[in-house]
């Protein structure tokens, strides 16, 4: 009897991913983004770990908060802050010299004139076709050269890197040649993230920035993926019980049986982080005597409970481990099934609590 | 210049609504879920509170670490512990006292009687129509009278409580009636949620379970929403821009302009627990001079941004607040436009450590 879900992380794996990518993108500095909590795993012991092991000593996050809890870990790191800097956050950047505000619109850059922290240069974002943060053309044009010389690197993100061959990829590198030569012909460039570092050389620049990849998600889902699977998800089944032909399954009663089956109580839910449109779609798994068995989730997902038809699957017990997620169903295939991406679900699923989190490395 | 988003949670109107169901469900016990973390708004707050101020000492939890989080801020609570207990919590249900278990199979109840904990009686659950967790019939008829002593609450929980019309209610509750005549005729009863509330006295019985409506969540849609509104999610411009007629916006430039537009990037993203599901679809407002403004939701929303058409909102200014949730637009609202349901929103918002969290009572 077993009653809590369980998420594991593979580190062994994440080490190899983000050793793999920064092999392709050599001689490019490879940074590694552990936004968000590391995507939900765990920026505390994700980060430690590439600049212990893999000697990495560049990395993003969102927020100053997140920099600020891995920043006494590392020492020597320099940790870019993509949400940069305002009134909210000095204080935060005055107390960890490691951190650097990425600077993304003139109204920052006048903050940042007022409030200079000696001895940090700020990246400046520049805007090449996605449309979200950066400094468009014609307010890079009135940039004196002191601001100018603030900067210590230029980036920019690409909206469409996991799809090799749409136009906006040669046209937002074409793009940010031009601006980068044009206002910033001397400062490293940084334009690719994990998608990007996929594209070939002509992306890398001086620095690549990974995240999703180094965390297994298919980056190139045009092809199969070459990352190591990191996640896996698992939740003890809780009850089993036959479900006579005419009954109802869950809230609203969106499932009913048309005939006799047998069915599994799961103890995960959306409070857990799986997504609830997974209802009457997604898939568990159970492992039984080396063979994986594939059963349909039924009805809706509920807080902390999901429910899945089991018809046919001998010897499954009470206490038994269903998976979620794992090598054989990665959080991308979870993603398709759930109609988004396995960077929400990721970043959903490490947010929990609720969850025994154990960082294994195989 | 600020840069982080905000999640405000209004305990005077949680307290309210508490007490509004507590008065509705009289003289039934009105107990407090507070399972995931309070939905998601902070157990350690919200359980404390209704606790010393509104006099609750009946809670319901998910999981027993989430009792074990809560049972030292309150001494003389009784804590229910819906997943019930197995070997990876026994511990915790050994350390505190006020957890108590909820059995729902007879697997769970032959581990209870191998490991008993002195002092504690639990409370059965039975499963009525939901089909998800609960004894069946057939698993209640074999008990003995010795097993039936054991306990000190039989429940069961409603699948169609939001529909009041629904033929469900009726079937759960003749249901719920006839097992507990013929197997508890003498044991205190607990039958609905926030939304059985609602379906008048028959169903209230000795306890009712305020989680959701307590929340203001409207568990009663067929209608105006009762209930207070607890949650304001807000989050400041980073940036305003120009977008010229023929750009694209966000990740796979899945939007394009068709004539010159305006835009303003905030600062909150799926990392946030923003579902990705509301891309193109949801809204955004802003406060000028007393007057509400909405603003559409434009391109993919990423993991730490969000993109709005501001074109005609005059006088914004980078800085300004953005409202992504409030009483004016509340979760139920955002649920409706993000396929899902308030719920799952709630519990996801209030995991993130990104934001500033602030506790009000206005």
């Amino acid at each position: 009897m077993r009653t809590q879900p369980c998420l594991e992380i593979d580190l062994g794996n994440l080490l190899e991913n983000f050793l793999t990518l920064q092999k392709i993108a050599e001689p490019a500095i490879a940074a590694a983004v552990v936004k968000d909590d590391a995507y939900g795993l765990g920026a505390s012991q994700v980060a430690p770990l590439l600049y212990n092991v893999a000697g990495c000593r560049h990395f993003f996050v969102a927020h100053a908060v997140e920099g600020a809890q891995i920043a006494p870990l590392m020492d020597k790191a320099i940790i870019y802050v993509l949400q940069g800097l305002g009134q909210d956050n000095l204080e935060i950047f005055k107390q960890f010299p490691q951190l650097v505000p990425v600077i993304s619109c003139p109204e920052m850059l006048a903050f940042w004139r007022q409030n200079r922290l000696v001895g940090r240069k700020p990246v400046i974002h520049i805007e090449t076709g996605l449309n979200r943060l950066g400094f468009r053309e014609k307010e890079l044009a009135v940039l004196s050269e002191t601001d100018k010389s603030e900067f210590s690197l230029v980036m920019s993100h690409l909206a469409c890197g996991d799809e090799k061959e749409h136009f906006m990829n040669a046209y937002q590198l074409e793009n940010f040649k031009r601006l980068k030569d044009l206002y910033f012909p001397k400062l490293p460039a940084s334009l690719a993230a994990s998608d990007g570092v996929f594209l070939g050389h002509d992306f890398h620049w001086d620095m690549v920035r990974l995240g999703a990849a180094m965390y297994g998600i298919n980056t190139a889902p045009y092809r199969e993926n070459q990352m190591k699977n990191v996640v896996t998800v698992s939740a003890p089944v809780l009850q089993i019980e036959d479900l006579a032909k005419g009954q109802f399954v869950g809230y609203s009663a969106t499932y009913r049986a048309n005939t006799n089956r047998k069915i599994a109580i799961v103890s995960i839910g959306y409070g857990d982080g799986l997504p609830r449109s997974l209802s009457n779609v997604g898939k568990v798994f159970f492992k039984k005597e080396e063979k994986l068995y594939e059963a349909r989730i039924i009805g809706r997902i509920s807080m902390d409970n999901v429910i899945c038809d089991v018809t046919g699957i001998n010897n499954l017990h009470v206490g038994d481990t269903a998976y979620l997620a794992a090598d054989f169903y990665t959080l991308d295939d979870m993603g398709r099934d759930a109609g988004t991406i396995s960077y929400e679900i990721m970043s959903r699923l490490g947010k929990n609590q609720r969850f025994i989190r154990k960082y294994v490395s195989k």
